[in-house]
């Protein structure tokens, strides 16, 4: 059975940049474009051309340089908006408008100080309007997390009969569970008359650390889009990481689902990202932190030494990580010191490897991490008589 | 109806400490367990104590020092693992050792060269021997994650019969998906013959991002205890993050559980173990990231002058962190800028907003976070005549 297909919508220039202090310029934003358009995204979101002409110029210049990915620019419900993304998308090979409102009542009444009926109108006409500009229309209900189902059921159904092509249903606070978020999406698939004409959207926000458990309940339960970050940077705690969702795809096979990422860019693409937007990746990140590969407690060593898989779940290869790392600490055990012992020149015999250890426990209980210096250093301290191989 | 409680076992000190580059030495391990005692968790894993003597001289020290919380070490299912253990231990008013075994087949062929049958009777003998010591014994069946759930029941069953108290179900590769790892804890309670004597734990780990989610599908399912560290450190990806999963289970409660957390040490805990370990915490960090609180959007900005809950799900100060900001960037719409304005002295009307607004986009353009200073040279030099208020 042939698996469906996930798209993989990046917004690493647009919600992803919503980050304090992370201003890029056209410039880097044309280079991780050009990146993500390899990496294999489907759609890129460029920008919010109406919020500031630095905005306008990049999603323009990334419309007319991207090869394969569509080009996204997104707008609030309004005309103006509209026309402006638009216009910003014109040399795009293949545009998308992204528009929409927000449907919760805490939205409604708060933010636009209106109600449900008018918030429903004006997703039609902002719908409407996009469409006599571009075919592909993406429709947002923002705070869909926090609105009631039926009535995001009746928005949903409203944009598809007026022509939206995508539904996202944002969880835009980061509040859902995944059961939760899982269950809107399938009370949409079954009540939203129409809805096989259009794909419906994950956008997770992770407030509460969820957001790659909510986007995976999303598509389980029917959704085929996930919107999602490199590094999963973005606003606040940040969107969706979009290594993590696709690395869980490709890891659990019997869910039948798939992207078209190539996955060996991830690490590159999460460095670069890193660097060019100044936000650092903590090293416990899944996938692409420093040290998503490093093992340093002796079980788990002795175990990846004697076989990989024993803790290691992803070859490090398959993301572009070059090999997984024994790093030796006052947690390395016997098999860990001989393995690299070995790599540094020293064959070390069982009697041997004993007296090694107990002077490499001494020097580890004072020093955080053991370099190939210090392995020389204790042979020569330990009482025996070794000859490096080297 | 008065909410389950479940038990916060946090890990920092063991399983946290097993990352590269991460020893803390006695004196910091003391202030860490102090505060972790303050900040309400139920149980401190100190360390593990045959593993290195300066391990076995830190949890000595912690189980003197301790309050509240239970104070446990880790141990393999080895005899020696378990006298040093109880030897540091002795001094602690609630003692627990927690040794076991793994019991996937992966771990049972290439890390112990055994059997199921073998493995099984190791876990018993282990627990055995660990109840002479104290009465307080937590079993962990490594790699449970994949593990079949038949040949688990029967472990659990048979340890829980030689007196184990709590049942470690480590998803230890962090492979599960939610469903999954929430479905094994529902069948283990159903299926295990005495396992209203124990209680059932969550150890998840965060290879593919999900480990607070697994957390929460455990407990949803029966588990009654979660094992996380502070700001999710740990081996390669790192473990549950603490903060998070007890946010979560805060922010829902219809799920009728909580933990015994003052959730407003959470913000200044996470800055201290970062700090002693030299382990950063990236800006879009759950609950606890510098950016956490932050919004620099126009949209979300706006949304949060006017109702801190469009955006917010979490009182910032619940987490002690004294307030969200309102930063000012090239996304920032009206509405922050007169916010901000105000704060440094400038009332602005209508029209005057409008002028400044436009002043403020191009500066915005060039530098990517605005502060009070620029906000003065914006202000003076849009094209109107503004008298400061301050």
């Amino acid at each position: 059975m042939s698996k469906d297909k996930v798209q993989i919508f990046d917004t690493t220039l647009r919600d992803g940049e919503q980050v304090p202090g992370c201003k890029l310029d056209t410039e880097q934003k044309l280079i991780i474009a050009e990146r993500l358009d390899n990496l294999g995204v489907d759609i890129i979101e460029a920008g919010f051309p109406i919020s500031s002409p630095g905005d306008f110029a990049s999603v323009s210049e990334i419309a007319k340089i991207v090869k394969n990915a569509t080009v996204c620019g997104l707008t609030r419900a309004v005309k103006k908006d509209i026309e402006v993304a638009a216009e910003a998308l014109k040399y795009a090979k293949k545009p998308r408008i992204h528009t929409g409102i927000g449907t919760s009542d805490s939205h409604i009444q708060h933010k636009f100080k209106s109600n449900r009926e008018e918030v429903l109108e004006r997703a039609v006409q902002a719908v409407s309007y996009a469409k006599t500009f571009v075919e592909d229309v993406e429709f947002y209900a923002e705070d869909a997390g926090r609105t009631d189902n039926e009535y995001l059921a009746r928005v949903c159904e409203a944009v598809v009969e007026a022509g939206a092509t995508v539904l996202n249903i944002p969880d835009t606070t980061g509040y859902c569970l995944p059961e939760e978020y899982g269950a809107k999406m399938k009370y949409l698939k079954e009540n939203v008359k129409g809805i096989e004409k259009a794909i419906l959207s994950c956008h997770c926000h992770n407030d509460l650390g969820l957001a790659t458990a909510n986007s995976i309940s999303g598509v389980i339960n029917g959704a085929r889009q996930i919107e999602c970050t490199i590094n999963g940077i973005g606003e606040r705690a940040g969107n969706t990481s979009l290594e993590e969702v696709v690395m869980i795809l490709r890891q659990h096979p019997y869910l039948n689902l798939d992207t078209s990422i190539n996955s060996r860019l991830l690490y590159s693409t999460s460095q670069m990202v890193s660097q060019k937007m100044g936000m650092p990746v903590q090293p416990n990140k899944a996938i692409v932190g420093s040290n998503a590969f490093a093992h340093s407690s002796g079980i788990h060593q002795d175990g990846v030494i004697k076989n990989r898989e024993t803790y290691e779940i992803i070859d490090p290869e398959e993301v572009g990580v070059t090999e997984s790392s024994i790093v030796l600490t006052a947690r390395s055990g016997r098999a860990a010191l001989a393995y690299r012992a070995k790599k540094v020149g020293y064959e070390l015999t069982k009697v041997q490897l004993d007296e090694v250890y107990k002077e490499f426990l001494k020097f580890a209980d004072r020093k955080k991490e053991i370099d190939d210096a210090d392995i020389h250093e204790i042979v020569s301290s330990a009482d025996v008589t070794i000859q490096s191989i080297a």
